[in-house]
């Protein structure tokens, strides 16, 4: 299949919030999903965006409804052991354009953005049940941190952040 | 024990730059650091900077040949389901000033940027068998979301970096 992969424009933000909703189903936890079309399009394309997002579309041929059938959202991080990195939040391609490498496309992408950016590194997490990502990354050389060295993933959010920013230690 | 907490400014990269690694140690990783102070300096505390910091120091009647006993080191990330957040990478205190609060002092105090930021989350990493920081975060409410959801933290670098850059997938 005949797939181009490009930066996302501000235009892009529809096709992406219905796909961020279809990865949300695919992750069994669509009722998480708060961030609007709107949302994206302020904290995605102004002057210092919070994040970047590449767009794999395919020619209008092979289209079920859609051009844009793929996408990779991802931005940078900081280690204070090897410095600049890259953390690629979400790589998602809909379920009838799989199987075409659209999915390798993307990440290979991202990979060259990470390189030409000067990354030492680009993470990402999955999720223990979906074997076919897990193996999917690991075939390509990644390491699974949570299984290798142990790393888990904590969370503060909602009450819990709100508690930890009202109270005052003792001293 | 009075402990003041404030943003850290360039001259303040000498002595984060000595406890990355006194955390490395910690870490049981120290091999792994590769950042300088120069390039701490040049990242943190430019116009667009790619971390921010908060150090603890305390008053000289109880410092022990340092001043600065202690920094939290974060950065912004980005949820497509809740929007802006925040990644605390590294947050550490001396051993010798551990007890005193000095802790959940820092965490406080990013947890108060993050809400100030409007970020949804504060979220961070930890080890396995670091039960020490699983149970001091744990008791201030947070989730393990690697025990909870099954999230695993996967990383390309180095050599695997390279390869899915220079990968020329088949169309």
């Amino acid at each position: 299949m005949n797939v181009n992969i490009r930066p996302a424009t501000r235009v892009d933000c529809k096709d992406i919030s219905r796909m961020i909703m279809e990865l949300a189903v695919y992750e069994k936890m669509p009722d998480q999903v708060k961030i609007t079309c709107e949302e994206l399009e302020r904290d995605g394309f102004h002057q210092n965006p919070f994040f970047e997002c590449l767009v794999a579309e395919v020619p209008e041929e092979n289209k079920d409804d859609f051009t844009t059938v793929g996408f990779a959202l991802y931005f940078y991080i900081y280690s204070t052991w090897k410095g600049r990195s890259m953390h690629l939040e979400d790589l998602y391609v809909m379920p009838q354009f799989r199987g075409f490498g659209i999915g390798k496309s993307l990440l290979n992408a991202v990979a060259q953005v990470a390189k030409e950016k000067r990354c030492a590194r680009l993470q990402l997490n999955v999720l223990d049940w979906n074997t076919a990502s897990r193996d999917f990354y690991a075939a390509k050389g990644a390491q699974d941190l949570t299984v290798e060295e142990g790393r888990h993933l904590v969370r503060f959010d909602g009450q819990s952040l709100e508690n930890l920013a009202n109270e005052t230690p003792k001293n």
